[in-house]
């Protein structure tokens, strides 16, 4: 194998031994291990793994690694994947009429903030293709009714798997995914929510926020699932308002939130640090990377 | 009047002239202004003021200045109060089980980091009554059955009533006041709820935030009305926590945030900074107090 | 006056009736206050004010306006100024190499969140000149060492002239002014530092971070003044970190800290919401603005 | 041995296969590894575990574990030290005006959310024996001039190692003490300042913090060294301030981060999370517990 970081996510029951088989695995094959970061959930009686090799010291082909690690897994039922850091990732970003987030991602990306490659801005509007083309990203206009909105996801599906796409991130993409849109991209959909879940979920959080009064406001980056605003939730964050806000100034201090929290999700989850469990995602931290 | 701060708090329509009006007024009695802070609600066109004026330089007394302000107030359909620092307040404590909120608020009144007197601790358990003695605050054990609840009240409000107790602090008292027992004391009883409101109302919100996999915990004080956990907020904060958090650990690090939040809402209170409207809570920053 | 809002910034000796006085004067010309919001620093018994006018009801002009307030203002010692919002002021950023500062203010002052025009960038190295393009703004590439300082001080501010230019942001900009230029420009020189100054005041905040162990990280944006990094603080944020971060990954954490803090102290400045006195700046939050 | 937690603390050159090894170990002594992290300092090239071992599945004793795991640690070049939860560990307060960080550890002690006797408290001067006569802690007053100093800091010492304290904490102790003492105790002794390190070093932090018109105020909690200020951080928060925050309202503000920054240090040190590398403390977070 070249010289390059491989990260493992393992999944499995909680039993005596599982770091001690894990780590000698990876030592046996002469990795060294930059970094292993474990959890154990003993309600569930889960546990849960994030393992960083470097992979400078051996000759092991990703196809034996793979083999020899899937008898360690079997019989310890791990549900498992493995990265490998000469893959770019491609990502594909969804918006509607807000610039904020798409501008953040963009920027992020061109300056090497965030490591991958943006394939694609798709859009129910043209109206933000100007800043595509600053940028020099494809733009897909495919606007949207209830009566096309079967066939503009079958187009939109279409964008992603020809172009190989591994993650698609809805930065205030202001439509409803269907179920089978959604089901289709398992844990490959981040959507940001500009309240601090479950606090006011659906439409006009803001407006919401600020009749109810509140002296924080927040935004929430989560994986986008079926039921709308209940995906497990990577990331939020919140500022301190007052009193003088209206909804207006609430919109305008939310939206630095919602691109420092979209931007994180986004990394942690092209670095490989989420592992997703039922409706709870286990975000390790970065380990001095 | 003797040396003193005066503090007024008004409510009204907005108009041209307010501030010139006000303030000229208490110029004209002879006060200093101390500080002067106005909000002004252009939804719904209100307009509100907090003066603290210094009664040094003035010989007028109470009853002159109210009875002079009142020709002002009327015809400008002031909602109106002022407060005389000579005048300390009496509050009554509340609790069940939890011990946190009542140690963090006897400690800063005996210390005269929140100026009051405890009149007493109120609880349907007896379990912090050492708590109580330590401090030689008196103490009612006042148990509660959904039977014996309206005569429970009934009790409650006597000892209030009779020692002129200012405010009620619900301190984690585990119990649903009535709806008559609330009007009584309308923005006199403050609660603190254990999550960030509205996220998590009602009963175990650390398990609900557990199960629910946020990356913040909060505690809320609030006005108590009539719609549980819906009245006017005052403070909130969060703490970030990550996926390692149990419910027990969310409560401990939960019980610091309370503490902080209720102390917060109760020396706000205390120091007349907060005009109630409708739902929201208007809530002035201490000018250099 | 043409609709708009007029915004006085008034700093004096405290007395008593200034509030009364100064409001009375704008109630009378016509104004309708917006808002009004007053400072008394008791230490240095100091008065600062900042109100805000409708000029919707008042055809007074600019010229008379200041000529009464003048008479206002002479006796009761006002340091004053005023700025009405029909005039959009220009603003000037100065770079080097790193960019995340630079993208942030252009992308907020063309999506209409920074209220100002950018005249220019002028920055010592050519490197961001692609930026520069992108959001089509005129780019400046003035290089200096220590011989061509003074020559390229020069440039700089005859360009800056030319330009009427309101207010210099460097952002970033990994040069020493002289005190020459810094005192050309007081108040209107706006610095971010990496750091939560005064810790690491100078150069490399984020390896001397590191080593000494600090559990944050901030930034600070602060008016540039002689003695480097001891101007008046407009504004300060911090964000956790651990032991796992490296002067690399603080450095990248650092960045998004660097942005918000930057963007809010730069929005204060054109909002006139900052009086400075001495080495303390009163920043005025923002009234339902 | 007899159930309970083991925790070992292990700092090492980095090299390939520890983490194996050493879970291995734990493994084979039937040993069920409840967490296990680590840190690599890819700078120093130094390794940093803390392991969490269940011991209900074991008859090893003490002893015999600790001999086994010194074959394993000296050829590797352990420097590790082991704590068993059967152990409570004893610390002494060391106070001298100040007493909101002496109620809130009592408290916190007391209401069993600190794991650890509160043996004795130590003052140079009387004022706070009534706290610890409400808390039942034995209280001895040890005033101290110039010229008594190395004979009250023998009698503390005496004192300390009389009872067998394990943890020294200065909570507002406002003396400096000497190198003798400091060096007695290495990494035992956990001072609170209150700023947010390294600014406003020695004196007045608050009054410093005032004059240089910071945005956020801090505390710190390090342990103490022979450098005054100096010692390796173990917690540090901050909280927003404004203009209007004289010095008085700074303390008051600050006195409620001294209390979370400490308890958290303590807590931390007391739960064997922190191993100290150099002048830097890494300090591992709780992991589930």
């Amino acid at each position: 194998m070249k010289p390059q970081v491989v990260t493992f996510l393992i999944k499995c029951p909680d039993q005596k031994g599982l770091v001690a088989k894990i780590t000698s695995f990876f030592f046996e094959k002469g990795f060294n291990i930059l970094s292993c970061q474990q959890y154990v959930n003993a309600i569930e009686n889960t546990y849960f793994m994030r393992v960083r090799l470097n992979a400078d010291g051996t000759n092991i082909s990703k196809e034996t690694l793979e083999a020899s690690f899937l008898e360690l897994a079997t019989p310890l039922k791990f549900d498992w994947s493995v990265n490998y850091s000469d893959k770019k990732q491609n990502i594909a970003i969804m918006v509607s009429h807000t610039s904020h987030n798409l501008y953040d991602l963009l920027e992020r990306s061109k300056e090497g903030r965030l490591d991958c490659n943006v394939s694609m801005i798709i859009s129910n509007h043209d109206k933000l293709r100007p800043i595509a083309e600053m940028f020099k990203i494809p733009f897909y206009h495919l606007p949207v009714t209830k009566e096309t909105k079967q066939e503009q996801e079958a187009q939109v599906a279409q964008l992603l798997d020809v172009n190989e796409v591994d993650l698609v991130i809805m930065a205030r993409y202001m439509q409803i995914l269907s179920a089978d849109f959604i089901n289709r991209y398992p844990e490959k959909i981040i959507n940001i929510h500009h309240s601090f879940l479950p606090a006011f979920q659906g439409a006009n959080p803001y407006k919401k926020a600020y009749e109810r009064g509140v002296k924080l406001i927040g935004a929430t980056a989560h994986y986008a699932t079926v039921d709308l605003d209940e995906g497990p939730i990577i990331e939020q964050d919140v500022k301190p308002v007052t009193h003088e806000s209206t909804p207006t100034t609430l919109k305008r201090i939310g939206a630095d939130i919602e691109k420092l929290v979209l931007a994180r999700a986004v990394k942690n989850h092209l670095n490989h640090q989420i592992i997703v469990s039922g409706n709870r995602a286990i975000v390790f931290p970065e380990a001095g990377e």
